[in-house]
C-alpha cells in the first residue's frame, strides 16, 4: 500500500466525520432530505472539488452534482455518488463515504483528464425517514420524481415540492435532472452495514445483485381463553401456533443458501399475562438475490403458516406489504470491479446487498455497479459505525484502477443508456 | 328432576340476569367493588332473603351478609356464597351465580330450620378491577383487610377506605366482619368458566385444590440488526429464541398431567419488519394442583430458556411475579359434595380450579369447598356467559342434599375456625 494512498484514506475519514456534524440535531448526526445542514454539506463539497477542477451544482431535486470533465468534448461520462441523507442518531459513513471517497479520487486524478467525464452525484435522499419514501435523489435521475412522490408530506404537513421551493430550488427544473445518453455507467462504494465481510476476513468486495424483498404481515386467529381454566388440549392458543411457524421461518431459511428471512415483530392480543392469545400480529421480512428462490421461499411458508393453524384449529390471514423484485448490477462492471479488487492484492468476492441502495434505481437507466467496504461489528445506523483506514485505502486503489481500467475499455465507451 | 327444581333454576337464572342489568356501563354489565349499583344488588337480595325469614345486613367491608338462623342458639355455622361484583363487559352468571343460588337453597328449605344456621355472602369484591387487587371482601372475613390494602388506590385515587366511606359504610368497624369460631364450612357455587365440564359431559363437579399459579416475565436479549445485511448465521435473533422457547413451554406441559403453561404476551424491540429484534419479553404463567410439579415444571422451563438462549450466543433474564401455592378443599366437605352429586344421578368427578375464587381466601380458615357448573363453550368474561337450566337444577338438588347431609353429620357440626 502506498503511504499517498493511506493519507487519503486518512483524509476520507476525516471528512466523513466533518460531514457528520452538519446535523438537525444538536449532540448526534441527522441529515434529511433537504435540511438544513444538507447547505454546509454542498458548501464542503464545493469547497473540496472547485480547487480539483469540477463544476459543482445542485440539481432541482436536491441532488450534488459536480462534473469533472472528460479530455474531449462529447466524451461519455461514468456517475460515481451515493446519498448525503442520513438516519437519525446515524453513524458518520453511510452513503457519506461514498461521495467523499469519489472525491478523493478526483483529487488523486492530480488534474489528469480521462477519455469519459466523471460526475460525481451525492444524492439528496435515500433512506426514506423524512417523508416514508426512500430514494427520492435517484428516483429524479431516472425520471421516476413524479407528482405522486411530489405530493407527499413529511409530519409538519410539508411536501416533498415545498420542501424543494423552501431549498431555494425549482421544482418545475426536476426534469433536468434526469440521465442523458453520455451516461456509460454508475459506481457506488458503500459500507456493507453488515457483518459478512468481517467473517470472510475481506476488507472489500464486488455486489452482483441488490436482493429483491418480500415483506408479509401474517395474523393468527385462534381464541382468547383463560389461562388457568383451560386445559393444554382444549386452546387454540395463538401465540403458540405463531411460536412455531416463527420457527420454520428461521429452519427454512437456514436451509436455502442466501436467503434471510425475519421475523422482527410479533403483537399479542390481548397480551396479558393470564390470557392465552387469541390472536398474534407478525411480519415476515425475506429477501434473496434470485427472486424464483425468494417468491417459492414465502409460498412455502404461508402454506406452513396456514397448515399449523389448520392443525390447530386456528385460521391464519396474510397480506403482502412488498415485492420488490432483486436488482442484477451491469455484469462487465462487476467483472471490472472484480479486476481492480484484484489488482489491489485481494481476494475477489460477489457478494449480494441485503439491503437497498441508489445503485437499485440507477439499474433501472444505467449500467451500475456497488463496491462493499468491510463494517466492523456489522454496525450501522449507529454512532458506533466504522470503517479502518486500511480498508478505506484498498477502495481508494481499487476506484482508480477501475478508473484506469475503463478508460481503456472500449466496451464502456459505446453502451449507451437503456430505454 | 322435580318440576320444582326446574322451576326454581329458572328463577336462579332469570334472578341473575336481573342483577346483570345493574351495571355501571349502559348497554353492559360492570360492577365494581362499591359502585353505585351494587346499593340496588343489596336492596333486591333483602327484597328476595327477608321474606324467607333471614337477617340482611352489608358488613364494613360491602359484603352482603345475610343470616338465617338455626333451630337453637349457639348452633354452628355454615357460609354459602360467591361475589356480587363483575369484570368489564361481564356476563350474568360469574358470581352471581352461587349468591342467587344460595338463595334458593334458602327458599327450598320453606322455612324449615337446620340444625346449624346458614350465612349467606355476597363478597363486595373478588375480581380486582377497580383496585388491582383481588378478594378484598373475602379477606375481610379472615382479617386480611390491612391497612396497605385500604390504602390502594383506584384510577381516579380514591383509596379502598374512602370507597367504603362514601359508600356510608365505617371502614373502623372491618374487624367486625371476620369470621367467628361459629363457623363450620364455606360453600360456594360457581360456573366453571373453562372447558372441561363441557369437554366430559357433566353438568357440576367437585373442586378438590384450587391450583398454585407462576408468573414469570422473561427477557430474551439478543442483537437487534438488519434484516437485509445480516446472514441467518450470523444473527442473535431474539424473536427466534422466544419463538423456539414458546414452542417448549407448549411441549412441556402438555406432556405433565394437569399442567397449564401460557405465554399470553410477547413484546419485541424495536419490534420492525426489517430490523432483527434485540430483545423479546415474554410472559409465563404455570399453574397445577401439586406445587412440587408446578415450582418443577418452572424450573425446567425457566433452564430451558437458558439454555436456548446460550446455545444461540444471547441471554436472558426472568423475574418471578407471582408464586401462589395450591389450596385445597376440605376433604370432608368434598367428599359430601361428591355424595350429594352421586345422589342426584350424576356420575362425580373430582377436579382442579385453575382459577382463584374466593373459597381460597375463606379456606385460610375454615373448611371450603365448592361445586363447579358446566360453562357452555368455557366462555366467561363476556356477555355470552350462559348456564343451562338442567345443570342449574342439579345444582340445586345437589346443594339441598348436601345441607341434609350436613345436618345429620356430627363430624361437620364439631369443627372449628382455623387459628
Amino acid at each position: 500500500m502506498k503511504q499517498e494512498t493511506v493519507t487519503r484514506a486518512r483524509q476520507v475519514i476525516a471528512r466523513c466525520k466533518t460531514l457528520a456534524a452538519f446535523s438537525e440535531d444538536a449532540g448526534s448526526s441527522r441529515r434529511t432530505f433537504l435540511s438544513a445542514p444538507m447547505r454546509d454539506v454542498h458548501r464542503t463539497f464545493a469547497a473540496w472539488l472547485e480547487p480539483l477542477g469540477a463544476t459543482v451544482r445542485v440539481d432541482a431535486a436536491g441532488n450534488l452534482r459536480a462534473l469533472y470533465s472528460a479530455k474531449e468534448a462529447d466524451a461519455p461520462k461514468l456517475l460515481i455518488g451515493s446519498h448525503l441523507d442520513t438516519v437519525p442518531n446515524a453513524g458518520a459513513y453511510d452513503g457519506s463515504l461514498g461521495v467523499v471517497l469519489a472525491v478523493e479520487l478526483l483529487e488523486a486524478l492530480e488534474g489528469h483528464r480521462l477519455p469519459y467525464a466523471i460526475e460525481i452525484v451525492g444524492f439528496s435522499e435515500e433512506e426514506g425517514v423524512r417523508f416514508g419514501a426512500p430514494f427520492i435523489g435517484s428516483r429524479a435521475l431516472v425520471g421516476r420524481l413524479d407528482e405522486n412522490l411530489l405530493n407527499q408530506t413529511d409530519a409538519r404537513g410539508i411536501s416533498v415540492r415545498q420542501a424543494i421551493e423552501d431549498f431555494g430550488l425549482n421544482p418545475a427544473e426536476i426534469a433536468q435532472s434526469c440521465l442523458h445518453e453520455d451516461v456509460r455507467g454508475y459506481l457506488e462504494f458503500h459500507i456493507e452495514q453488515g457483518p459478512v465481510l468481517e467473517s470472510l476476513h475481506l476488507p472489500i468486495a464486488a455486489v452482483e445483485t441488490i436482493a429483491g424483498q418480500s415483506r408479509s404481515e401474517l395474523v393468527f386467529v385462534g381464541r382468547a381463553n383463560h389461562a388457568g381454566t383451560t386445559p393444554m388440549d382444549l386452546r387454540f392458543d395463538a401465540v403458540a401456533a405463531a411460536a412455531e411457524w416463527i420457527t420454520m421461518v428461521e429452519h427454512t431459511a437456514k436451509a436455502i443458501p442466501g436467503l434471510v428471512a425475519t421475523v422482527g415483530s410479533v403483537q399479542t392480543k390481548p397480551g396479558a399475562t393470564n390470557v392465552i392469545a387469541g390472536e398474534a400480529k407478525v411480519t415476515l421480512d425475506a429477501r434473496h438475490s434470485d427472486d424464483t428462490v425468494r417468491n417459492r421461499a414465502v409460498e412455502d411458508l404461508l402454506r406452513h403458516a396456514k397448515d399449523v393453524a389448520e392443525r390447530r384449529g386456528l385460521s391464519v390471514r396474510s397480506s403482502q406489504r412488498m415485492n420488490q423484485p432483486a436488482v442484477r448490477m451491469d455484469p462487465f462492471l462487476v467483472a471490472q470491479v472484480e479486476e481492480a479488487i484484484v489488482k489491489t492484492g485481494c481476494r475477489h468476492h460477489r457478494m449480494a446487498s441485503g439491503a437497498g441502495h441508489d445503485a437499485m434505481i440507477l439499474a433501472e437507466k444505467v449500467p451500475a455497479a456497488m463496491i462493499f467496504l468491510r463494517t466492523p461489528g456489522g454496525i450501522s445506523h449507529d454512532p458506533a459505525e466504522s470503517v479502518s483506514v486500511d480498508d478505506v485505502a484498498l477502495a481508494i486503489e481499487c476506484g482508480l484502477h477501475l478508473l484506469d481500467q475503463l478508460a481503456s475499455a472500449p466496451t464502456f465507451q459505446t453502451r449507451t443508456l437503456r430505454a
